[in-house]
């Protein structure tokens, strides 16, 4: 590998976002989420500017100041909501989650039109933003990430046609754009395909890039295609989870678990298919009697995303899906819709299966998360559709998403496998993951970069 | 072209039916549908046996007597539902017209997979009376049709290796299988691919059942892959178009009709993409207020599938949409929900404007026979996934599916069209219509036989 580089890195949330303290003083909350949290180790070994939006006030007069580690570009309120809001989540997250059923919705009316043209507007105040930074530092490269920045490459390459630019996306890749309308899609594509790299995090959601670019543009000319699994920093996680915090939510866990526990952790996404898991312990109850009273099912959610209708709803309908089980099973599900990322790490230390049935899911960090840490050689459940599949199915149960029948079979079957076979299962994950962990990324995305 | 043959046709429904009339006499009665219109063409010049599901209880009495000139058989009741009201339609329909959203449903449970099973069953009813027949007749070709039978012809290759299979499916083919399980995708895979030849409507549905066979079973080995647009008899559809009947409803439409006329002519299927045409329709008069009192949409619906929940809501969300719009512009929409086909031909005539918005469709005929008939230089407004898409994009205006908006702004470009350029169009169509009508497709198909 090269050594130091200059970076100009481009997404919608930054490393570090400002607010007022009740004080009226400045504070400076870290980002977190997996994407951010595995960028982050570039930033100690390379000369990185980062480049996102500003979200709240305070982003906005450190935007107007020019002072901070991020340079932000601080697009109107108004199209930043057409952008973010209506655009991006949920018109193309729900495209390419596979989660549009076309039959009445989506609906693509004038004001999605008009939310197109913002999410134009701020792409293009993303691009102008690239384009003085690639001024003040010429040779450095253009690393752009996910579904809100298809456009600015596009933009980019226009007025800096010798600039390096390469792009990741974070989520799945459908073959299908057809619901987006001819333009739009095209210019999805056109806007990616500037790039002189785009990459996945599987070899399936490349594949699906590849196809859909034949489709609309008629190929990918010279942009290279490729993918690299995301993962996680294990040294970090494994002594996050020997962690004081987590250690007290651990001795509360083991102080009410069951014989069995079968865990999830979540956000409140449709994507993450949660009902479907519910119904699935569900049915495992109803027809495998043997554990009724020593299996509970512990659900783990984030609530995410709760100014989309879409996900209120699918919180009411996880809630409701619940009591239906427990009205049937009482105590069979517990659920816990909150925030608390220390009990979710204890949960994964405390699973003897853990249920990831994501309808799609462009990796799943869950699945590489929780075995790692797990102490009871605990049983990992995952769905055909989630990316960490391609990297696990060997030493994986697969389920398909849509199977609830199958999903609780599966789950009978995790939980009466014998230890042995259970111990080389999770060890065979353990070993993938530390030796495809996030560095290793790293240093493939840094790669195609000297590739250009 | 070769001379008579020997054909096997096998397809669910067959050419006719029989009932018992007031007498308890037995009554006959033609199937419908375009799929037996346009076979039925093949009954004069070769020697066809059909095969189909007996659906009464004549038939039932008919399939023992072995007295009709269709071959029927008979799976108990149970078989039959499962396979047909569970598995077909609305499992395979709504996966390949893409009207599964995912986030909630499709919810495969223990009776789908019951179902399953019941799909399998009446396969291989369908493919054991098929052997029976290729034993009476060693040298017949047979031809599977649709996705009732995607499993027939393996059971039939299995029993008779050396045996002369086709399959026509005649709904789009998508690329992504994922909804169904990997047993049961594979399956259908398998099952298609045991036919010398599978044919589609469209070089698109074909192309992605290439993709679908590399993905699911690595390739499509031996099997010829290829697609033939089915058409309409022009002759016999234009002297319907001049019958009694049809002249009757049209006297009434003519007295009724306002300035400009748009019709559109569907089952109350969720693939049509009713509800977002009326509301296209609304907007349109929402937007451009000169059409206010000069234009109204004729929408007229066959009932279609009332034993399924969906095609339920579906209607109830017709009449909904229908009663909003009329409630902003009073009698805009005249909706009517009856199977009245001579007036279907009257609208067809008299139509301004024809709107065929489907959110996915294999082909849709109504695009050809209403150009062919109309006496208006009437425009056609198409959607991009209609099969027919692929023949006449060249003369209609094409529309994305979803997007409402689009679609308003296309009725309003059809209806301000001039003269001269709406008749260059309606021209182009008819020409390429007769040209390429049901002969042409059928004599695409016997060709695709000799071929083997």
């Amino acid at each position: 590998m090269a050594g130091r580089r200059a970076l100009i890195i481009v997404s919608n949330r930054g490393p570090v976002t400002f607010d007022r303290g009740p004080g009226g003083e400045r504070v400076t909350r870290r980002g977190g989420g997996g994407l951010v949290t595995a960028l982050r180790g570039l930033l100690e070994h390379h000369d990185v500017t980062w480049i996102a939006a500003a979200t709240t006030d305070e982003d906005r007069v450190v935007a107007a100041e020019g002072s901070s580690e991020v340079a932000f570009v601080a697009p109107e309120p108004d199209a930043y909501h057409g952008y973010y809001n209506v655009v991006a989540n949920p018109m193309l997250w729900f495209i390419q989650h596979g989660l549009w059923g076309r039959g009445l919705r989506p609906d693509l009316d004038r004001a999605f039109h008009d939310a197109w043209r913002d999410y134009q507007t701020v792409n293009r105040l993303f691009a102008d933003r690239v384009v003085v930074e690639l001024d003040n530092n010429p040779g450095a490269a253009v690393l752009f990430h996910d579904y809100h920045l298809y456009l600015a490459p596009g933009y980019v390459r226009a007025a800096r046609p010798d600039a390096k630019l390469a792009h990741f996306v974070h989520i799945p890749w459908p073959a299908d754009w057809t619901i987006l309308p001819e333009e739009m899609r095209r210019a999805v594509h056109d806007g990616l395909l500037a790039n002189d790299v785009v990459a996945f995090h599987t070899a399936r959601w490349a594949r699906n890039f590849e196809v859909s670019c034949d489709e609309i543009v008629g190929g990918h000319a010279r942009t290279h295609v490729t993918h690299h699994a995301i993962s996680i920093d294990t040294a970090e996680f494994e002594g996050l989870a020997q962690s004081d915090d987590v250690a007290a939510e651990e001795r509360g866990l083991e102080a009410s678990r069951p014989e069995k526990l079968v865990v999830r952790v979540d956000r409140t996404d449709p994507s993450k298919n949660i009902v479907r898991g519910l119904e699935a312990f569900g049915l495992l109850l109803d027809s495998r009697t043997e554990w009724r009273g020593r299996a509970r099912m512990l659900a783990l959610l984030d609530p995410s995303r709760q100014s989309i209708p879409e996900y209120v709803e699918y919180v009411a309908a996880i809630e409701r899906t619940t009591d239906e089980i427990n009205a049937r099973h009482p105590h069979a599900i517990d659920l816990q819709v909150a925030d608390n990322f220390p009990r979710s790490v204890a949960a994964y230390k405390q699973f003897d299966v853990l249920l990831v049935n994501a309808v799609y899911d462009g990796m799943n960090l869950v699945a590489k998360e929780g075995p790692l840490v797990n102490a009871r050689d605990g049983v990992l459940v995952l769905s055909e559709n989630a990316g960490a599949h391609e990297e696990l199915a060997e030493w994986a149960l697969t389920v398909n998403p849509f199977d609830v029948w199958g999903q609780a079979e599966a789950l009978h079957e995790a939980l009466s496998m014998d230890p042995a076979e259970r111990r080389r299962r999770r060890d065979g994950i353990c070993a993938q993951v530390r030796r495809h962990d996030v560095h290793a990324w790293l240093d493939g995305l840094l790669a195609d970069l000297d590739s250009v």
